[in-house]
């Protein structure tokens, strides 16, 4: 046996009794007569000690010892004279009889600690140390407790969690598939899914009635900071429902988990139309946690002369609280910051409303202080106050307000990261527009129901027929996302029509789903999760990479273990493959 | 409101009741003045009656109505006068005031019952009708509540549910690997994992000390009837542990799921050494249900100038209970069984033990009725017994007794499915000789540590060293397997060297996992269930393809969503790829 009892085990109630403990070596401290040793493992920490009442050869042995050496030591526990109420094995430390050696350690790259020396590419590349350290192991604790609670939740509402394949077809719509040769049937490829959206559906036309499962799903996008080319997702179908009965249903997960998890009440979740969001936050995924809103100053400001807002098709701003003691280097630098090309505004007007009741702005040549003081009335703005105002095309400008609105909030510190804030988003546009390809491209996915009493549009003005879509966004980030699901083969036709596809191309691609369309569909809608971002939101973290055991960097690589790699020539031949040389 | 009660819950309380519910047209039956409809959802099927109080108006609706339509059914719950005992809501129908038609459904290509009149490939193409049918959609809710029992007692048990990764690196070892291009690292590719073999020991040197996952795992090989390409296993590991703790935790897990699932209460699980099984069963997954243990008779039948016998490495045989009266025509016909190609024996020595006390044999010219009674004593054969002796080289001759038991076994109606015989088959050879590359291959695979006490014949004689391996065999089916596996990076290399890797190919496809054993490797061990086949076992079903609900066929196709298939020209540009035309 390798040990009697973990490193966190041991409390003042076993003080006396000879234990056996494994784990690796956090720390030695020789004190001259008296050695301590801090023994680690995945349950805590248990301080091992020597002293003059022991072997000369025990000593010894520790002489030889170093950081993340795996020992296994016997010995008696005694209670601690010097206590250390940080750790629940405090009270207590082992008195060493004996002493075992089972794996040496070299010297590692980094400290396992929680405040690590390791930078980002050294801890990717020894990432098995770096999951050493308990606040990056804590994450993937996190996890699996969140995934469990999920399945807690949904197999108690009976939805059945049913694996669909991994191995499916190529669709060209939507983002890149990774796709996988097939070596028996040779020329031919299959796909890693996108999501198991199609197959989710026919479950629904098979009767399941209420499906989920927590599925890894592949995009080969190129890679943004908070993409991953393989990422996981709480996927999840109903049917006989309508949109309310969805989120009910995933409004009902979603406090479970805050309850269960963080033993958080969370208040009903508001909803707000996606026209509303993007007027008032200038997002889809509005952050509710701070006001801040945007105003349209449009009406407000034109007709005195300043040609840059008489021009402009929009006009909007928001109120900064407190910020109107901002430098002339404070503004010129958020003036730089939205001319970035991310922003893309052409400039950036202010008004300080200045403590005195005086307004300072950076339109003072076209304003008069009643102007300004109008201005003040519409933002709801009060002395000490910076108004911030942005000018021309309406939903850009409206996006670039959004990304400053957000910028100013995390300046001024109201991004609380203890607080949630949840919303689900509805009545999202069924189509958007795609300049690049001059067609409509659907904004959820081309399974997505319009609204019964916009259908009359869909001929007419396809881009205001209203989806009866929803995202739940929870301080600002989309966390899941759904619809209702058209269920009819003659609507599903036209839906593709309207996306460009021909006859041919939606048969050879959707047939099989058009198909089963004709069988008894029911009606049906779903969701699904951003697993990663649910977890690393729980966890305060910015980036998904830290709640990934093993996630790729933005080359979509995994340095540790060097993939991907070449392969060797028969594999490929196999699979009747050639790698076409550069300038073929 | 889509509905008020599913097709599952109504009772005789809810008589009086006026409820709304939603399903599939199961069964129409007019009986002239009354017609009968079966409802049915996944929960169940309640009767809708109209009689001579219904309007005309719903009459007619009826009338249109098919099999598979999918309706919306509103009415009062009324006792039935000729109750159904069968079924839960057999007490009860609702009378029908109102229907309307969700979704019409044109002719199945089969009938939606457990006793269906669909062929496989027709089944497999409309696999989401097949899934209507209750006793395929029973297979996949056991396996969902397999899944979650799994999860309920391992996470009991301190196991971390971990999620690997899926796109990993190509290695030569083992099976063919599923390989997938890379559009960002061009020339080089992902691989599919055939097992998180790696991530799990460095998830072990990382300090999970006890992870597990329910995991899609991936083969790309020529597929018999009982595999698939893509496969799910529960794949565990575990730090300090030796093997005993190993089976014990994972017999505990597998008679949970017994009791959990099917109400069984297993003895323990006993140990059979790898060569006891061969010896005995002539098979590493015996199935214990039966005894017709296999006896080695060279000793015996030498020496009687019967030339094939006295030529013969080994020769062995199975007493068949009862079978004296066997035919000329089937002993013939079970000759030809053991001479197919698959089996592979010369021919089928067989002696008849008469009721009278007689012998009867094929073999009377050479040997007495006193000979023929001593072979009945080594195979404590009784009157009425047939006994049947295959000859040749030993190893073969034992595999080809093992799958003549087996036949027999099934023949006999000795393999009863309401029984189940778990075992343990412990000490496995580490590594078997394999004729076509004229080297080792590892038995289970290269990470599995020899046994201490074998460890000196690595060098001299590699064969005979034995494995800490072991698989849980329950009624001759394979079931789960694992190991302990090496920790320490020299013994890690030696193993290389055996296996015929070179240094550098080693470093190359295994030195992140050589370079982790450096920094402290804890002893560790583990093993993974084949998921879909320990579901196909709980389920009485012969194949895997029965609890899997997308199954391919043997040719590794999707039928139903006609995968894989040809990708756009563009999608190989992008990936730097060319086919190979035939003759290139």
């Amino acid at each position: 046996m390798y040990r009697t009892h973990t490193c966190g085990e041991l409390r003042i109630r076993d003080v006396g009794n000879k234990v056996k403990l494994a784990g690796w070596v956090q720390r030695i401290r020789d004190l001259g007569a008296m050695t301590f040793i801090d023994l680690r493992d995945r349950y805590g920490i248990t301080q091992l000690v020597v002293d003059e009442k022991s072997t000369k050869e025990i000593f010894e042995q520790i002489e030889k010892l170093g950081r993340e050496y795996v020992i296994q030591a016997t010995g008696i526990v005694q209670e601690r004279s010097n206590k250390n109420r940080n750790i629940v094995t405090g009270e207590v430390e082992v008195f060493l009889n004996d002493l075992n050696v089972l794996s040496p350690s070299i010297l590692p790259p980094f400290t396992i600690q929680d405040d690590t020396d390791g930078g980002d590419e050294i801890r990717m590349k020894y990432r098995y140390l770096d999951l050493r350290r308990e606040a990056v192991r804590k994450n993937l604790e996190l996890r699996a407790k969140m995934a469990h609670a999920t399945r807690v939740y949904l197999n108690g509402q009976n939805f059945i969690e049913t694996e669909t394949p991994v191995l499916i077809k190529s669709t060209p719509e939507g983002a890149r598939d990774f796709v996988v040769p097939s070596r028996m049937n040779q020329g031919e490829f299959y796909a890693l899914p996108q999501s198991p959206q199609t197959f989710k559906q026919l479950l629904m036309i098979a009767g399941f009635d209420r499906y989920y499962q927590i599925v890894k799903c592949f995009r080969d996008e190129d890679l943004r900071a908070d993409r991953q080319p393989e990422f996981t997702q709480i996927d999840c179908e109903m049917s006989f429902v309508e949109q309310k009965d969805v989120l009910k249903t995933f409004e009902g997960l979603t406090r479970f988990l805050f309850k269960e998890v963080m033993d958080l009440d969370i208040d009903e979740f508001p909803l707000m139309p996606y026209s509303e969001a993007i007027e008032n936050y200038g997002s889809d995924k509005p952050d509710t946690r701070f006001e801040m809103l945007i105003q349209d100053l449009s009406e407000t400001v034109k007709g005195n002369n300043f040609i840059v807002f008489d021009s402009a098709e929009y006009i909007g701003a928001i109120c900064a609280k407190g910020c109107s003691d901002y430098s002339r280097k404070q503004l010129d630098e958020l003036t730089n910051w939205v001319k970035r090309p991310q922003i893309g505004a052409k400039g950036l007007v202010y008004v300080k409303y200045n403590h005195d009741g005086s307004f300072k702005s950076s339109v003072d040549k076209f304003y008069s202080q009643e102007d300004l003081k109008k201005w003040a009335e519409v933002l709801d703005a009060q002395p000490g106050d910076l108004m911030l105002l942005l000018s021309g095309n309406k939903k850009h400008m409206q996006t670039a307000l959004g990304e400053l609105r957000f910028e100013m909030g995390t300046r001024l510190e109201l991004r609380n990261k203890n607080i949630f804030n949840p919303l689900w988003v509805v009545d999202f546009p069924l189509l958007e527009w795609n300049e690049e390809s001059q067609r409509y491209h659907a904004m959820h996915h081309p399974f997505t129901s319009p609204k019964q009493e916009d259908m009359q549009l869909l001929e007419i003005d396809p881009g205001n027929v209203r989806a009866n879509a929803y995202d739940l966004v929870i301080n600002g980030v989309e966390i899941g996302g759904g619809s209702v699901r058209i269920f009819n083969k003659e609507l599903q036709s036209t839906m593709f029509d309207k996306l460009g596809f021909t006859r041919e191309e939606a048969e050879n691609q959707f047939g099989f789903l058009m198909s089963a369309f004709q069988y008894g569909a029911p009606p049906h809608a779903g969701i699904a999760f951003g697993f990663d971002r649910l977890v690393s939101l729980f966890a305060g973290l910015n980036s998904i990479r830290d709640v990934i055991a093993f996630p790729k960097n933005n080359a979509g690589r995994d340095v540790m273990i060097d993939s991907p790699s070449t392969i060797a020539d028969e594999q490929l031949d196999e699979l009747n493959l050639k790698i076409k040389l550069k300038d073929q």
